[in-house]
């Protein structure tokens, strides 16, 4: 792995330790792709990506990296984590740009019932917040 | 990627491209930990997982690998299928030990209703074909 992809990857598990907006306004291309566990059409734009992955990092409990398999443009990040009772393991499947910028950022996760209380409670927190922008305009 | 490794990957493809039961059995290791998208326990052994690749490579239509990361022991294959009306896809997660033998393979599916049909789907084969074995006893 190249110095520079060895960088943003150190600069991920930055985020992931203590999430923050401003390490992924760094790292996400603008017209970075989010394909999510939930449905099949992408996300499109670097401020939709950044709401999912700050509320998605703040609904995992006990979350840590298990396994990663790397290339300079590809990183599999397999990660474990609670939600509620319920024991998880998911891939983060992220591809980058000649410049390092995340422009495609890809997540599954199993097994399926963890995966439907992962959905119910994005969906919550995600129509709060999204009810709250609407508030202020 | 080292030769041995290289060419269990190619045989691998060669299962995908004809699923034939001979072939796993190459490639399996004895014990074999297979790791549904459905159900947080793995199934151990070779007996378990043959059946489930052989079914499920029966059920996905169009399937084809779009992305693969890859090093010696480990390998994160992508794939695009279908099933009935909607569009998948999903990961196999495959670890080899020194011996370039399968000894752990997972696999995530998205998105939800598309995991949601397999999981029926695979249901209603696997209980017929249990069914049958255990008429055979």
């Amino acid at each position: 792995m190249t110095e520079n992809f060895a960088l943003q990857l150190a600069r991920w598990h930055e985020f992931v330790a203590a999430p923050n907006a401003a390490i992924l306004d760094e790292l996400l291309a603008d017209d970075v792709k989010f394909h999510s566990p939930f449905v099949w059409k992408p996300k499109e734009g670097k401020a939709s990506a950044t709401m999912i992955l700050m509320t998605v990092t703040d609904v995992f409990q006990e979350f840590r990296y298990v396994r990663e398999i790397l290339n300079d443009f590809h990183w599999m990040l397999e990660f474990e984590a609670q939600i509620g009772d319920f024991s998880l393991r998911g891939v983060d499947i992220i591809e980058l740009n000649d410049e390092g910028k995340i422009v495609d950022f890809e997540v599954m996760i199993r097994p399926a019932n963890a995966l439907q209380m992962l959905g119910a409670e994005m969906n919550r927190r995600l129509t709060v917040q999204v009810n709250k922008l609407q508030n202020y305009r």
